[in-house]
């Protein structure tokens, strides 16, 4: 028996197989092209079967986000792991275990307090961590800057604490603010430039530095080379979202790219105000408002017909626990609401933010349209 | 071998028991004096621990916003349940299923179209559900309104359909946007009457109605009396927010009785932009920034030390995935940061909205200020 949307529980997590793939192939393709290596990030997905894809079009290795991610792809058999956050002294013991049980980890400081520590407690354990400096290339969240004595000093901490320094990392997070093209092409020039002006202050400091590793999705598909880089670090390009539709104004994916959305079923109208009442909320669709500051903005979400077609006009405008409000056309009264989308009609909202959303289910239901082809389990928690 | 926060993975959710059991025995308090039942929402904490203690407080029955809350509630010995939102046609299986087994499910419809499906799915199976029709008292979601047409004729489609016509239900949720104290207790009265009204005509029409419920934290804890109401529904008073902690203006309940917050450890500081980074990013807080439209901004989230003193004037002012940055007074620049608050330091961030925090975690840390007394797993999905 085939199983169809139909079949399925709302509000529930699809994942779009084609475009997946498709996505998966792009960014591949893009980065080989620019002669570097991609390890793909799977804190968007988490899920084994998405990064078994990645690795199969070509990437190597992954990052992650929680030392869980890193603990469940190891035993699944991926042993080339960047924890891509900042270690603080209570997660070293679990880093160091991982490194014993043979995986090829590689951590992450930005400060010499952090690898101070570090050497210590890696040195009271007889353990050569692998130890990548977090550089900071836009002013936006973490990181060393590439020009500061604090980076060659963290070098030669890690360096002569007897640790493997394997390089530089940055992730230009600033990215998903630029407003046109040419900012986004901007941006991945002063990613790719300050964290290989970084690598070369510590090469001239006699310190080892092997590794250059920059990566966001968006300037990972806009930078024009990648001289000095030896890979990319991106994640939410395998499902795209409307935030990747609209970064840098024109968008680094176009609507029917977006792999993930959410089915949710009809429960209610309020034709007055021109309402749709469905069952997804902000529990299916996470809080995130990621459009907000872009030039569209797509509420809670973008609504499409049952078998994805985008309903012009049709967005997720309020979003409580379990109750998502879809929005006619600027909510003006409409009579001809119930007939148009009766209870219990199916529809889809694509999510302003991958990573959110997906972080709200526990599986994917895998689509190629409206059949179901498989369900892929997703982990949370630390 | 006593466990302390010291021990924990970060991010965590802790549950302080003495402020949880405070809050339950405050609400049960109040509803009880007002004459009425107290139905807890489960909804926030989705926890069987937590509502084991709401019954043994004195609660009766609870108030559910999925189906899988109301399975494993039910399977757990909670047998009297409210499923508190509309119920579409593909959901009425499951929730047949659900009194088949034995248990005292009410379900929720607020238009024909879908109570005239629930009595077609119901009369094939020949299961006479047990129906609350939903009223909106206050134009912020859904529902019928109390003075329409509709509400009548919902009323007789069921009753004549052989449903059991249990009542009224409804949910102030626009008492989340009132400024002050005067407005909330005005909105409480709102709720009430506008539900009673909604009552009376049913019965004036020969039509059941045994249940009156009601229900938001904020006005079960202002209404001035509850005359003609049944039973009140409640769910975020278990923890409480700093949602909660503004709503009104002086807010229903102070920051020192809010029982959830997250364990977070220092990961790193950006001195120059005052900026200190913690491991609790929006994965861990989510992204509800319901205090942005309070007359306190409190960002993401108040800081607080390891044993729950706030910190006035710190904010989690940022959020990425696995990121947070707290920021202080302002964000001005501060170069004793690293020393105040060195790599490694645990801190711990009061959530906007208990429900959205509580649902980014797989289990509860229950404490009694540092000293962790019990794990309580909590649930999610659909």
């Amino acid at each position: 028996m085939t199983t169809t949307l139909l079949d399925l529980p709302t509000p529930a997590a699809l994942l779009e197989r084609p475009r997946l793939e498709a996505n998966i192939a792009r960014m591949q393709r893009r980065i080989a092209g620019l002669g570097v290596a991609l390890r793909p990030h799977v804190k968007t997905a988490k899920c084994l079967e998405v990064a078994t894809l990645q690795r199969a079009a070509g990437a190597r290795g992954i990052a992650v986000s929680t030392l869980k991610e890193a603990e469940t792809f190891f035993k699944a058999g991926f042993d080339d792991i960047v924890y891509a956050v900042a270690l603080p002294p209570n997660k070293v013991p679990a880093a160091i275990a991982l490194q014993r049980a043979g995986c090829d980890l590689k951590v992450i400081v930005d400060s010499l307090p952090a690898a101070q520590a570090l050497v210590a407690l890696a040195q009271l354990e007889r353990v050569a961590m692998k130890v990548l400096i977090e550089i900071d290339s836009d002013g936006h969240r973490a990181g060393v800057k590439p020009d500061s004595d604090e980076l060659v000093a963290i070098g030669r901490a890690l360096h002569e604490g007897g640790m493997a320094l394997a390089g530089v990392m940055t992730h230009a997070g600033a990215s998903y603010d630029c407003t046109s093209a040419t900012a986004l092409v901007a941006m991945a020039e002063q990613e790719r430039s300050r964290t290989v002006r970084a690598a070369e202050r510590l090469r001239a400091a006699g310190l080892p530095c092997p590794v250059v590793s920059v990566g966001s999705t968006p300037t990972a598909l806009t930078a024009e080379h990648l001289d000095g880089v030896t890979e990319v670090r991106a994640g939410v390009y395998a499902f795209f979202d409307l935030v990747m539709a609209g970064v840098g104004g024109e968008g680094v994916c176009r609507l029917d790219e977006i792999a993930l959305s959410v089915l949710t079923t009809v429960i209610g109208h309020q034709a007055d105000r021109g309402w749709i009442l469905v069952d997804a909320g902000w529990m299916a669709m996470s809080r995130d408002r990621g459009t907000a500051v872009q030039a569209v903005d797509w509420g809670y979400g973008a609504v499409c017909a049952r078998d994805g077609t985008p309903l012009a006009g049709l967005v997720l405008h309020g979003a409580n626990q379990e109750h998502g409000i879809v929005q006619v056309d600027g909510g003006a009264g409409d009579a001809t609401l119930a007939e148009r989308f009766p209870v219990g009609s199916l529809l889809r909202i694509l999510p302003n933010h991958a990573c959110a959303t997906a972080a709200q289910h526990e599986a994917y239901q895998v689509v190629d349209g409206e059949r179901v082809t498989a369900r892929w389990a997703r982990f949370g928690g630390w």
